[in-house]
């Protein structure tokens, strides 16, 4: 599951079928053998136009695509050369997001994420990581995490929910005072009403200090959630606090040197990068080829938020970043499937394989190259999820 | 036309109204003064629902989507880390679409491309740049801008052709045994059928240098051809050599320096970005700018080929480019607009006014600063070519 992968490890099946029952597969192999080997069985056949290229379904691991409101003019701001301060002067910044989305219903963010997860769906994505984190009060939070539960009922996607209360610190209060309310009234609530198994913070400067987020990380351990990170965006500290707390993945990591390359390495902690911030932020992009050359497992994911990472395209900031950081086309299909869904504790999704949820992106295509090669231009013909084909 | 552009500067038409006549804009002004202004004429009044915007149809001056076959395997191993070496010892590279793209009959090079160019129409792109250069011999270079004619009269878009015979030096022949050919016996077969009005050299090393260029620029300036040049790639000689023969444009610039970037500020020549080569080959973009700021005339096109670009989305890339290299939407928009249709020596596309051709892209949304906010995920919902509205 970790460091470096060649495209010869890649497992490709020709002229394959997949048996499908209900929302498992069965088996994997040649057609024509499955055909002859369940030949008496009540199988329907669905037979696939060629040529036609099936991956697994995609996953992206770390997205905030429920929120309300749009900052395109932050964008246009940032790249007119304007500062963070100017644009948060100017009305912009996270806070703008904040505002919309607490004066927004449940319902508007069931209904904004909902468009979003068919977009994320129309790029063969068949499970979403989706955090809450523009509350930042325990009612704003509770109704981000209700809607996105919303969203995992009625979306037909996998959808994972993850509380990001320690996202920024909100206005009115402390550092200490949130995150206290924090644990005495939201994680136990989300414990029991089983909104979420998850927590993340923003470890960097002007969010959550590494020392800060102790408790809130100590409640959520205690509690039974697991814990991923917000790490070394701009400045370190953050890889070590979710090495430290044995973290599901610690995620960003763009400005991570050789220190914190080792330790993620030496971790169970999938390091993520995020494309779709470097490419929102005009940064540099994660050093996805030195974390798999130490030995770390690497996934990818858009980061989609109204912010740093509008885009939510995640072939083609896949394909940029593999173009960029020479990673091998193995390592990027595995970083956006399997090494994604062992980010999430996810054991049967990512992979074409027996037992695992018939959820799959098939391409109009004949080699599997070509799908990163468009750098997202080439979106899958048909999609199936939990074994219903849908075009 | 030139130099830095502040949002200001862009016009913005509350409830707008534009007066159509067969493929010509006669009028723009607010709706209701125009419904006013021409109650008693013949007018068929099409009303977009709101919300709405507007642009001028979006140019893309610079591609190479003329061509057969597929390099997914040279973008791989690029990515893998291979060099561009062993890429070609592998049968990749440039001459792998040559060989294809001589080996198609001129009617598959049309209908590739009109694929191509349809993908370029559903972005909002109303007027495209093609160029030759997989041909690469007299026959073979006239193949491919017969078959790029073909596409100019059948795909409804603006199409302008490029004789690009100075791509690559064919393996059989020197350099200046290979241009005195094209001088003798292709660029006037071009002129005299009128196959094009333009000629396009990549100068670099182990392509053409800008000595050996001279007499194909000297017998292109002859006849009469516009110049066009591939200049300062991987190493600076192509700018200097484009300013000197009044070039219409040099493109790609990713290695101009103060020196480059000063003389063709003070050039008539555009400094055309091509942000999809750098994603494509993972290198460092085009100095947008420092150009701007020296005061040159800065456009974006695509450079769609099979090899370094494979991507073709013109909005991704002049989005990811203004984030890189901080540029306002004024000059982004202006790039892919005016100042592209400029480079092509059009004078009646790129903008919403009198005389100018009713080339329109229409957004579903409710602020221009949305459309590159999502980095080309937000496509136009109609689009207006030659006067005539498509879905």
């Amino acid at each position: 599951m970790k460091g470096p992968i060649t495209d010869r490890e890649l497992t490709v099946v020709e002229q394959a079928g997949i048996l499908i029952k209900d929302d498992f597969i069965i088996e994997v192999g040649a057609w024509n053998a499955l055909k002859e080997k369940y030949f008496y069985e009540d199988v329907n056949l669905e037979e696939i136009e060629s040529p036609a290229v099936c991956l697994p379904g995609f996953i992206d691991s770390h997205t905030h695509i429920c929120f309300a409101g749009n900052r395109a003019n932050d964008f246009a701001m940032r790249n007119a050369g304007k500062s963070y301060l100017d644009i948060a002067a100017e009305g912009g910044g996270i806070w703008s997001t904040v505002t919309q989305t607490r004066a927004a219903t449940e319902n508007e963010l069931v209904a904004n994420a909902m468009h979003r997860v068919s977009q994320l769906a129309a790029q063969g994505i068949t499970t979403v990581e989706v955090k809450s984190g523009y509350g930042l009060s325990v009612k704003e939070e509770l109704k981000m995490l209700r809607a996105i539960n919303t969203v995992k009922r009625l979306s037909g996607l996998q959808i994972v929910t993850t509380c990001l209360a320690a996202h920024s610190v909100p206005k009115d209060a402390s550092v200490e005072q949130y995150l206290a309310e924090v644990n005495e009234n939201l994680l136990p609530v989300i414990n029991k009403e089983g909104l979420s198994n998850r927590v993340d913070a923003f470890i960097e400067q002007g969010a959550f200090s590494p020392a800060q987020i102790q408790p809130y990380f100590q409640k959520a351990k205690e509690l039974g959630f697991d814990i991923t990170v917000h790490a070394d965006q701009f400045s370190v500290g953050g890889s070590e606090i979710a090495v430290a707390y044995d973290a599901v993945s610690a995620d960003h990591l763009e400005v991570s040197g050789n220190n914190e390359i080792k330790l993620l390495a030496q971790s169970n902690t999938v390091a993520t990068a995020l494309p779709g911030a470097s490419i929102g932020l005009g940064v540099a992009f994660t050093p996805a080829r030195k974390l798999l050359d130490a030995g770390a497992c690497v996934a990818i994911a858009t980061d989609w938020n109204p912010g740093s990472a509008p885009q939510g395209n995640l072939l083609a900031q896949a394909a940029i970043l593999a173009t960029y950081e020479k990673l091998t086309t193995a390592e990027v299909l595995a970083a956006i499937t399997v090494r994604a869904a062992h980010a999430l504790r996810l054991t049967n999704v990512g992979k074409i394989q027996k037992d695992y949820r018939a959820d799959l992106a098939i391409f109009s295509t004949d080699h599997y190259e070509n799908i990163l090669y468009h750098q997202g231009q080439l979106q899958p013909s048909k999609t199936v999820l939990g074994g219903k084909l849908t075009n």
